[in-house]
Protein backbone atom coordinates (compact mmCIF):
# COMPACT_ATOMS: atom_id res chain seq x y z
CA UNK A 1 0.00 0.00 0.00
CA UNK A 2 1.37 3.57 -0.38
CA UNK A 3 -0.56 6.96 0.38
CA UNK A 4 -0.19 10.17 -1.81
CA UNK A 5 -2.11 13.26 -1.88
CA UNK A 6 -2.17 16.04 -3.87
CA UNK A 7 -3.62 19.73 -3.05
CA UNK A 8 -4.39 22.22 -6.53
CA UNK A 9 -4.73 25.55 -3.98
CA UNK A 10 -5.71 28.83 -5.21
CA UNK A 11 -1.84 29.62 -4.50
CA UNK A 12 -0.55 26.66 -6.17
CA UNK A 13 0.65 22.63 -5.71
CA UNK A 14 0.96 20.32 -2.84
CA UNK A 15 2.28 17.02 -3.63
CA UNK A 16 3.02 14.74 -0.62
CA UNK A 17 3.96 11.00 -0.93
CA UNK A 18 5.54 8.08 1.22
CA UNK A 19 8.02 5.77 0.52
CA UNK A 20 7.31 2.02 1.67
CA UNK A 21 6.79 -0.77 -0.97
CA UNK A 22 6.03 -4.04 0.31
CA UNK A 23 5.59 -7.65 -0.97
CA UNK A 24 4.05 -9.24 2.12
CA UNK A 25 4.84 -7.06 5.96
CA UNK A 26 8.28 -9.43 5.83
CA UNK A 27 9.56 -7.18 2.67
CA UNK A 28 9.36 -4.12 2.57
CA UNK A 29 11.62 -1.64 1.00
CA UNK A 30 12.02 2.57 0.11
CA UNK A 31 11.23 3.52 -3.02
CA UNK A 32 10.44 7.45 -3.82
CA UNK A 33 7.05 7.18 -5.60
CA UNK A 34 7.95 10.84 -7.06
CA UNK A 35 8.60 11.70 -10.13
CA UNK A 36 9.52 15.63 -11.02
CA UNK A 37 10.03 16.87 -14.66
CA UNK A 38 10.80 20.76 -14.53
CA UNK A 39 12.03 23.19 -16.89
CA UNK A 40 12.02 26.14 -15.39
CA UNK A 41 10.12 29.11 -16.61
CA UNK A 42 7.82 26.42 -18.80
CA UNK A 43 6.64 23.62 -17.08
CA UNK A 44 6.55 22.26 -13.30
CA UNK A 45 5.08 18.55 -13.51
CA UNK A 46 4.84 16.02 -10.37
CA UNK A 47 3.72 12.31 -10.48
CA UNK A 48 3.01 10.53 -7.62
CA UNK A 49 1.90 6.59 -7.69
CA UNK A 50 0.74 3.97 -5.80
CA UNK A 51 0.13 0.37 -6.76
CA UNK A 52 3.00 -2.27 -8.35
CA UNK A 53 6.31 -0.64 -8.39
CA UNK A 54 7.36 -2.55 -11.95
CA UNK A 55 3.91 -0.76 -13.71
CA UNK A 56 4.23 2.59 -12.18
CA UNK A 57 8.07 3.02 -12.79
CA UNK A 58 7.44 1.69 -16.32
CA UNK A 59 5.03 4.46 -16.82
CA UNK A 60 6.99 6.96 -16.01
CA UNK A 61 10.02 5.59 -17.92
CA UNK A 62 7.72 5.57 -21.12
CA UNK A 63 6.78 8.70 -20.27
CA UNK A 64 10.13 9.84 -20.96
CA UNK A 65 11.01 7.59 -23.89
CA UNK A 66 7.78 8.21 -25.79
CA UNK A 67 4.42 6.98 -25.72
CA UNK A 68 1.78 6.77 -29.09
CA UNK A 69 -0.55 9.10 -28.75
CA UNK A 70 -2.68 10.65 -31.41
CA UNK A 71 -0.52 8.23 -33.91
CA UNK A 72 2.68 9.48 -33.21
CA UNK A 73 5.36 8.92 -30.43
CA UNK A 74 5.18 11.84 -27.54
CA UNK A 75 7.11 12.68 -24.49
CA UNK A 76 5.96 14.48 -21.62
CA UNK A 77 8.15 17.05 -22.01
CA UNK A 78 6.24 17.99 -25.17
CA UNK A 79 2.33 17.96 -23.98
CA UNK A 80 1.16 21.38 -24.34
CA UNK A 81 -0.89 21.34 -21.41
CA UNK A 82 -1.98 19.07 -18.41
CA UNK A 83 -4.58 17.96 -20.03
CA UNK A 84 -2.71 16.12 -22.67
CA UNK A 85 -0.11 15.31 -20.14
CA UNK A 86 -2.73 13.06 -18.03
CA UNK A 87 -3.75 11.77 -21.66
CA UNK A 88 -0.03 10.81 -22.00
CA UNK A 89 -0.06 9.28 -19.05
CA UNK A 90 -3.10 7.05 -19.35
CA UNK A 91 -1.62 6.25 -22.72
CA UNK A 92 1.53 5.07 -20.87
CA UNK A 93 -0.36 3.14 -18.89
CA UNK A 94 -2.16 1.04 -21.33
CA UNK A 95 0.95 0.55 -23.24
CA UNK A 96 2.29 -1.19 -19.75
CA UNK A 97 -0.87 -3.03 -19.68
CA UNK A 98 -0.44 -4.03 -23.16
CA UNK A 99 2.99 -5.01 -22.43
CA UNK A 100 2.65 -6.90 -19.23
CA UNK A 101 -0.58 -7.34 -18.36
CA UNK A 102 -1.51 -10.96 -19.66
CA UNK A 103 1.98 -12.16 -17.89
CA UNK A 104 0.90 -10.72 -14.96
CA UNK A 105 -2.42 -12.32 -14.79
CA UNK A 106 -1.01 -15.72 -15.95
CA UNK A 107 0.79 -14.84 -12.36
CA UNK A 108 -2.02 -14.35 -11.03
CA UNK A 109 -1.37 -10.67 -10.07
CA UNK A 110 -3.69 -7.90 -10.86
CA UNK A 111 -2.60 -4.59 -12.79
CA UNK A 112 -3.06 -2.54 -10.03
CA UNK A 113 -1.71 0.86 -10.35
CA UNK A 114 -3.32 4.46 -9.89
CA UNK A 115 -1.46 8.20 -10.03
CA UNK A 116 -1.58 11.47 -9.65
CA UNK A 117 -0.47 14.56 -11.60
CA UNK A 118 -0.50 17.75 -10.67
CA UNK A 119 1.40 20.63 -12.64
CA UNK A 120 1.36 23.66 -14.61
CA UNK A 121 2.52 24.58 -18.00
CA UNK A 122 3.08 27.65 -19.64
CA UNK A 123 0.06 30.48 -19.45
CA UNK A 124 -2.56 27.43 -18.21
CA UNK A 125 -3.13 27.36 -14.07
CA UNK A 126 -2.28 24.49 -12.63
CA UNK A 127 -4.09 21.34 -12.53
CA UNK A 128 -4.25 18.20 -10.70
CA UNK A 129 -5.60 14.57 -11.97
CA UNK A 130 -5.87 11.12 -10.97
CA UNK A 131 -5.09 8.53 -13.57
CA UNK A 132 -6.46 5.26 -13.11
CA UNK A 133 -5.13 1.99 -13.89
CA UNK A 134 -7.26 1.86 -16.99
CA UNK A 135 -5.75 5.19 -18.22
CA UNK A 136 -8.61 7.56 -17.97
CA UNK A 137 -8.22 9.99 -15.43
CA UNK A 138 -10.33 12.59 -13.08
CA UNK A 139 -9.65 16.40 -12.19
CA UNK A 140 -9.45 18.00 -9.14
CA UNK A 141 -11.78 20.91 -8.84
CA UNK A 142 -12.25 24.46 -6.89
CA UNK A 143 -15.06 21.65 -4.90
CA UNK A 144 -12.94 19.06 -4.24
CA UNK A 145 -9.34 20.76 -4.59
CA UNK A 146 -7.39 17.34 -3.15
CA UNK A 147 -6.98 13.86 -4.71
CA UNK A 148 -5.39 11.07 -3.42
CA UNK A 149 -4.69 7.33 -4.00
CA UNK A 150 -3.32 4.48 -2.27
CA UNK A 151 -4.48 4.24 1.59
CA UNK A 152 -7.33 7.17 1.55
CA UNK A 153 -9.40 6.67 4.65
CA UNK A 154 -7.35 7.74 7.78
CA UNK A 155 -6.16 10.69 6.08
CA UNK A 156 -9.53 12.48 4.67
CA UNK A 157 -11.21 12.84 7.42
CA UNK A 158 -8.72 16.28 7.94
CA UNK A 159 -8.91 17.50 4.72
CA UNK A 160 -12.65 17.32 4.47
CA UNK A 161 -13.05 19.02 7.22
CA UNK A 162 -10.27 21.86 7.05
CA UNK A 163 -9.23 22.18 3.93
CA UNK A 164 -10.84 24.83 1.06
CA UNK A 165 -9.20 25.82 -2.51
CA UNK A 166 -8.69 29.49 -0.50
CA UNK A 167 -6.29 27.35 1.95
CA UNK A 168 -2.73 29.22 2.02
CA UNK A 169 -0.15 27.23 0.37
CA UNK A 170 1.47 26.73 3.48
CA UNK A 171 -1.49 25.61 5.29
CA UNK A 172 -2.32 23.19 2.77
CA UNK A 173 1.61 21.39 3.49
CA UNK A 174 0.48 21.30 7.14
CA UNK A 175 -2.73 19.75 6.58
CA UNK A 176 -1.21 17.42 3.79
CA UNK A 177 1.54 16.33 6.51
CA UNK A 178 -1.41 15.98 9.22
CA UNK A 179 -3.35 13.73 7.35
CA UNK A 180 -0.02 11.73 6.02
CA UNK A 181 0.80 11.56 9.75
CA UNK A 182 -2.51 9.95 10.62
CA UNK A 183 -2.39 7.43 7.64
CA UNK A 184 1.53 6.50 8.95
CA UNK A 185 -0.38 5.70 12.61
CA UNK A 186 -2.92 3.03 11.33
CA UNK A 187 -1.33 1.77 8.10
CA UNK A 188 2.02 -0.42 8.74
CA UNK A 189 2.51 -0.19 4.43
CA UNK A 190 2.93 3.49 4.39
CA UNK A 191 5.95 4.50 5.90
CA UNK A 192 8.85 7.35 6.39
CA UNK A 193 10.37 8.96 4.62
CA UNK A 194 8.09 11.00 2.88
CA UNK A 195 8.61 13.38 -0.70
CA UNK A 196 7.26 16.66 -0.44
CA UNK A 197 7.01 19.38 -3.12
CA UNK A 198 5.17 22.57 -3.63
CA UNK A 199 5.36 24.64 -7.19
CA UNK A 200 3.62 28.27 -5.87
CA UNK A 201 0.78 29.35 -8.84
CA UNK A 202 2.71 30.70 -11.94
CA UNK A 203 6.06 30.26 -11.03
CA UNK A 204 6.83 27.25 -13.21
CA UNK A 205 9.63 25.54 -11.39
CA UNK A 206 9.54 23.40 -8.00
CA UNK A 207 9.07 25.65 -5.15
CA UNK A 208 9.93 23.51 -2.90
CA UNK A 209 11.24 19.62 -2.56
CA UNK A 210 11.79 18.19 0.87
CA UNK A 211 12.56 14.39 2.01
CA UNK A 212 11.36 14.64 5.07
CA UNK A 213 13.19 12.13 7.46
CA UNK A 214 12.16 10.48 10.86
CA UNK A 215 14.17 12.81 12.34
CA UNK A 216 12.85 16.09 10.45
CA UNK A 217 12.42 18.45 13.53
CA UNK A 218 9.54 20.37 11.67
CA UNK A 219 7.87 17.15 10.89
CA UNK A 220 8.08 16.01 14.70
CA UNK A 221 6.62 19.06 15.44
CA UNK A 222 3.49 18.91 13.49
CA UNK A 223 2.98 15.10 14.86
CA UNK A 224 3.00 16.53 18.29
CA UNK A 225 1.65 19.80 18.21
CA UNK A 226 -1.19 18.71 15.89
CA UNK A 227 -2.19 15.86 19.13
CA UNK A 228 -1.72 18.58 21.80
CA UNK A 229 -4.14 20.95 19.22
CA UNK A 230 -6.91 18.11 19.12
CA UNK A 231 -6.79 17.44 23.12
CA UNK A 232 -7.41 21.50 23.60
CA UNK A 233 -9.66 21.69 21.45
CA UNK A 234 -11.80 18.69 23.07
CA UNK A 235 -11.33 19.84 26.34
CA UNK A 236 -12.49 23.34 24.81
CA UNK A 237 -15.73 21.92 23.47
CA UNK A 238 -18.88 22.05 25.65
CA UNK A 239 -20.20 18.69 27.64
CA UNK A 240 -23.57 17.93 26.48
CA UNK A 241 -26.22 18.91 28.62
CA UNK A 242 -28.04 15.59 28.99
CA UNK A 243 -24.36 14.63 30.54
CA UNK B 1 -21.91 -0.78 6.64
CA UNK B 2 -22.33 0.48 9.58
CA UNK B 3 -19.94 2.17 12.05
CA UNK B 4 -20.30 1.60 15.94
CA UNK B 5 -17.11 2.15 18.49
CA UNK B 6 -17.06 1.20 22.04
CA UNK B 7 -14.64 2.87 24.80
CA UNK B 8 -14.19 1.09 28.10
CA UNK B 9 -11.98 4.22 30.04
CA UNK B 10 -11.44 4.76 33.92
CA UNK B 11 -14.64 5.95 34.47
CA UNK B 12 -17.00 3.79 32.35
CA UNK B 13 -18.28 2.81 29.00
CA UNK B 14 -19.27 4.92 25.99
CA UNK B 15 -21.09 2.87 22.89
CA UNK B 16 -22.20 4.97 20.01
CA UNK B 17 -23.48 3.31 16.86
CA UNK B 18 -25.42 4.84 13.66
CA UNK B 19 -28.74 3.44 12.60
CA UNK B 20 -28.32 2.64 8.81
CA UNK B 21 -28.47 -0.47 6.59
CA UNK B 22 -28.69 -0.99 3.05
CA UNK B 23 -28.84 -3.83 0.73
CA UNK B 24 -27.81 -1.26 -2.08
CA UNK B 25 -27.44 2.52 -2.25
CA UNK B 26 -31.12 2.48 -3.68
CA UNK B 27 -32.41 0.26 -0.45
CA UNK B 28 -31.57 2.43 2.65
CA UNK B 29 -33.82 1.54 6.33
CA UNK B 30 -33.30 2.44 9.97
CA UNK B 31 -32.47 -0.03 12.52
CA UNK B 32 -30.97 0.49 15.97
CA UNK B 33 -28.04 -1.61 15.88
CA UNK B 34 -27.71 -1.25 20.24
CA UNK B 35 -29.02 -3.43 22.28
CA UNK B 36 -29.24 -3.26 25.81
CA UNK B 37 -30.08 -5.63 28.76
CA UNK B 38 -29.93 -3.51 31.99
CA UNK B 39 -30.90 -5.01 36.12
CA UNK B 40 -30.62 -2.15 38.21
CA UNK B 41 -27.88 -2.78 40.47
CA UNK B 42 -27.19 -5.88 39.12
CA UNK B 43 -25.83 -5.28 35.55
CA UNK B 44 -25.92 -3.45 32.63
CA UNK B 45 -24.74 -5.02 29.34
CA UNK B 46 -24.64 -3.46 25.98
CA UNK B 47 -24.46 -4.82 22.22
CA UNK B 48 -23.76 -3.06 18.80
CA UNK B 49 -23.07 -4.98 15.61
CA UNK B 50 -22.48 -4.36 12.23
CA UNK B 51 -22.89 -7.13 8.90
CA UNK B 52 -26.10 -8.63 7.92
CA UNK B 53 -29.07 -7.94 9.90
CA UNK B 54 -30.76 -10.71 9.75
CA UNK B 55 -27.83 -12.41 11.45
CA UNK B 56 -27.32 -9.62 14.51
CA UNK B 57 -30.79 -9.40 15.07
CA UNK B 58 -30.78 -13.65 15.35
CA UNK B 59 -27.78 -13.75 17.37
CA UNK B 60 -29.60 -11.17 20.17
CA UNK B 61 -32.54 -13.15 19.83
CA UNK B 62 -31.08 -16.49 20.56
CA UNK B 63 -29.25 -14.40 24.22
CA UNK B 64 -32.92 -13.94 25.18
CA UNK B 65 -34.06 -17.04 24.63
CA UNK B 66 -30.70 -19.18 25.46
CA UNK B 67 -27.95 -20.97 24.14
CA UNK B 68 -26.24 -23.92 24.54
CA UNK B 69 -23.20 -23.00 26.30
CA UNK B 70 -21.10 -25.67 28.45
CA UNK B 71 -23.98 -28.20 27.65
CA UNK B 72 -26.95 -26.43 28.85
CA UNK B 73 -29.00 -23.28 27.60
CA UNK B 74 -27.82 -19.90 29.88
CA UNK B 75 -29.37 -16.76 28.44
CA UNK B 76 -27.46 -13.77 29.00
CA UNK B 77 -29.47 -12.11 31.77
CA UNK B 78 -27.72 -15.12 33.79
CA UNK B 79 -24.16 -14.55 32.81
CA UNK B 80 -22.34 -14.17 35.80
CA UNK B 81 -19.40 -12.11 34.11
CA UNK B 82 -18.51 -10.09 31.14
CA UNK B 83 -16.46 -12.95 30.08
CA UNK B 84 -18.98 -15.27 29.74
CA UNK B 85 -21.45 -13.41 28.35
CA UNK B 86 -18.48 -12.44 25.28
CA UNK B 87 -18.54 -16.50 25.13
CA UNK B 88 -22.42 -16.98 25.13
CA UNK B 89 -22.84 -14.39 22.61
CA UNK B 90 -19.54 -16.19 20.35
CA UNK B 91 -21.93 -19.36 21.31
CA UNK B 92 -25.08 -17.61 19.95
CA UNK B 93 -23.25 -16.26 16.54
CA UNK B 94 -21.96 -20.04 15.99
CA UNK B 95 -25.90 -21.45 16.68
CA UNK B 96 -26.90 -18.36 13.86
CA UNK B 97 -24.07 -19.98 11.59
CA UNK B 98 -25.44 -23.51 12.44
CA UNK B 99 -29.17 -22.30 11.65
CA UNK B 100 -28.68 -19.97 8.20
CA UNK B 101 -24.89 -20.57 7.08
CA UNK B 102 -25.77 -23.14 4.66
CA UNK B 103 -28.83 -21.21 3.27
CA UNK B 104 -26.73 -18.25 3.09
CA UNK B 105 -23.65 -19.57 1.37
CA UNK B 106 -26.18 -21.44 -1.34
CA UNK B 107 -27.45 -17.69 -2.61
CA UNK B 108 -23.41 -16.40 -2.39
CA UNK B 109 -24.12 -14.39 0.76
CA UNK B 110 -21.18 -14.38 3.17
CA UNK B 111 -22.16 -14.83 6.95
CA UNK B 112 -20.44 -11.35 7.89
CA UNK B 113 -21.39 -10.32 11.38
CA UNK B 114 -19.49 -8.73 14.42
CA UNK B 115 -20.42 -7.35 17.48
CA UNK B 116 -19.25 -4.78 20.55
CA UNK B 117 -20.25 -6.26 23.76
CA UNK B 118 -19.86 -3.82 26.69
CA UNK B 119 -20.95 -4.13 30.13
CA UNK B 120 -20.48 -4.64 34.03
CA UNK B 121 -22.01 -7.26 36.03
CA UNK B 122 -21.74 -7.21 40.07
CA UNK B 123 -18.59 -5.96 41.25
CA UNK B 124 -16.06 -7.07 38.61
CA UNK B 125 -14.88 -4.11 36.38
CA UNK B 126 -16.39 -3.14 33.19
CA UNK B 127 -15.55 -4.63 30.19
CA UNK B 128 -15.43 -4.14 26.39
CA UNK B 129 -15.79 -6.87 23.73
CA UNK B 130 -15.53 -7.46 20.00
CA UNK B 131 -17.50 -10.79 18.89
CA UNK B 132 -16.01 -12.24 15.47
CA UNK B 133 -18.50 -13.81 12.80
CA UNK B 134 -16.43 -17.11 13.54
CA UNK B 135 -17.30 -16.72 17.67
CA UNK B 136 -14.57 -15.91 18.70
CA UNK B 137 -12.99 -12.66 20.32
CA UNK B 138 -11.02 -9.90 21.41
CA UNK B 139 -11.09 -7.59 24.66
CA UNK B 140 -10.11 -3.82 24.81
CA UNK B 141 -7.55 -3.15 27.30
CA UNK B 142 -6.12 0.36 28.88
CA UNK B 143 -3.38 0.18 25.90
CA UNK B 144 -6.44 0.65 23.55
CA UNK B 145 -9.37 1.33 25.41
CA UNK B 146 -11.63 1.40 22.66
CA UNK B 147 -13.15 -1.18 20.07
CA UNK B 148 -14.59 -0.16 16.56
CA UNK B 149 -16.75 -2.23 14.07
CA UNK B 150 -17.95 -1.86 10.88
CA UNK B 151 -16.39 1.51 8.65
CA UNK B 152 -13.49 2.35 11.05
CA UNK B 153 -10.57 4.17 9.05
CA UNK B 154 -12.03 7.43 9.27
CA UNK B 155 -12.93 7.79 12.94
CA UNK B 156 -9.82 6.35 14.24
CA UNK B 157 -7.58 8.80 13.76
CA UNK B 158 -8.89 11.02 16.33
CA UNK B 159 -8.93 8.15 18.47
CA UNK B 160 -5.55 7.28 18.03
CA UNK B 161 -4.16 11.12 18.51
CA UNK B 162 -6.72 11.69 21.62
CA UNK B 163 -8.29 8.92 23.23
CA UNK B 164 -6.73 7.69 26.83
CA UNK B 165 -7.79 4.84 29.11
CA UNK B 166 -7.82 7.92 31.49
CA UNK B 167 -9.46 10.20 29.43
CA UNK B 168 -13.06 11.63 31.44
CA UNK B 169 -15.97 9.77 30.50
CA UNK B 170 -17.46 13.07 28.93
CA UNK B 171 -14.59 13.66 26.87
CA UNK B 172 -14.79 10.43 25.92
CA UNK B 173 -18.41 11.11 24.59
CA UNK B 174 -17.05 14.15 22.41
CA UNK B 175 -14.34 11.71 20.80
CA UNK B 176 -16.55 9.66 19.57
CA UNK B 177 -19.23 11.64 18.54
CA UNK B 178 -16.34 13.34 16.28
CA UNK B 179 -15.35 9.83 15.25
CA UNK B 180 -18.72 9.26 14.22
CA UNK B 181 -18.67 12.45 12.47
CA UNK B 182 -15.92 11.78 10.27
CA UNK B 183 -17.36 8.59 9.61
CA UNK B 184 -20.71 9.99 8.27
CA UNK B 185 -19.16 13.14 6.38
CA UNK B 186 -17.46 10.15 4.01
CA UNK B 187 -19.12 6.68 3.83
CA UNK B 188 -22.45 7.49 2.95
CA UNK B 189 -23.60 3.43 4.52
CA UNK B 190 -22.93 5.41 7.60
CA UNK B 191 -26.39 7.19 8.40
CA UNK B 192 -27.96 9.32 11.08
CA UNK B 193 -29.68 8.95 13.83
CA UNK B 194 -27.39 7.98 16.31
CA UNK B 195 -27.91 5.55 19.26
CA UNK B 196 -25.29 6.72 22.10
CA UNK B 197 -25.39 4.63 25.40
CA UNK B 198 -22.90 5.50 28.46
CA UNK B 199 -22.58 3.45 31.91
CA UNK B 200 -20.61 5.15 34.64
CA UNK B 201 -18.56 3.11 36.43
CA UNK B 202 -19.86 0.82 39.15
CA UNK B 203 -23.33 2.54 38.89
CA UNK B 204 -24.57 -0.95 37.19
CA UNK B 205 -27.57 1.22 35.22
CA UNK B 206 -27.62 3.04 31.92
CA UNK B 207 -26.18 6.48 32.29
CA UNK B 208 -27.25 8.37 29.77
CA UNK B 209 -29.29 6.85 26.50
CA UNK B 210 -30.01 9.11 23.71
CA UNK B 211 -31.03 8.86 20.19
CA UNK B 212 -29.18 11.53 18.44
CA UNK B 213 -30.94 13.04 15.66
CA UNK B 214 -29.82 15.32 12.83
CA UNK B 215 -31.31 17.94 14.42
CA UNK B 216 -29.99 17.59 17.78
CA UNK B 217 -28.52 20.70 18.58
CA UNK B 218 -25.55 19.23 20.82
CA UNK B 219 -24.17 17.11 17.63
CA UNK B 220 -24.65 20.30 15.45
CA UNK B 221 -22.02 21.95 17.55
CA UNK B 222 -19.83 19.60 18.03
CA UNK B 223 -19.65 18.98 14.08
CA UNK B 224 -19.16 22.80 13.53
CA UNK B 225 -17.23 23.80 16.67
CA UNK B 226 -14.75 20.74 15.75
CA UNK B 227 -14.14 21.65 12.24
CA UNK B 228 -13.69 25.60 13.44
CA UNK B 229 -11.03 23.89 16.12
CA UNK B 230 -9.28 22.14 13.73
CA UNK B 231 -8.96 25.33 11.26
CA UNK B 232 -7.80 27.37 13.99
CA UNK B 233 -5.50 25.12 15.14
CA UNK B 234 -3.86 24.57 11.67
CA UNK B 235 -3.40 28.10 11.24
CA UNK B 236 -1.68 28.28 15.09
CA UNK B 237 0.59 25.25 13.97
CA UNK B 238 3.91 27.24 12.59
CA UNK B 239 5.36 27.29 9.05
CA UNK B 240 8.19 25.05 8.18
CA UNK B 241 11.45 26.82 8.20
CA UNK B 242 11.84 25.59 5.05
CA UNK B 243 8.57 27.35 3.81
Amino acid sequence: MTYCLGLNLAQGLVMLSDTRTNAGVDNISTFSKMQILEVPGERVICMTTAGNLAITQSAWGYLQEGVTLDGRRQKLADMPNMFQAARLLGAAVREVYEADGKALAAQGIGFDASFLLGGQIGTEAPRLFLVYAAGNFIEATQDTPFLQIGEHKYGKPILDRALNWDTPLMDGVKLALVSMDSTLRSNLTVGMPLDLMTADRDSLHIGRWRRITEDDPYFSMVRQGWSNALRSALVALPAPEWG
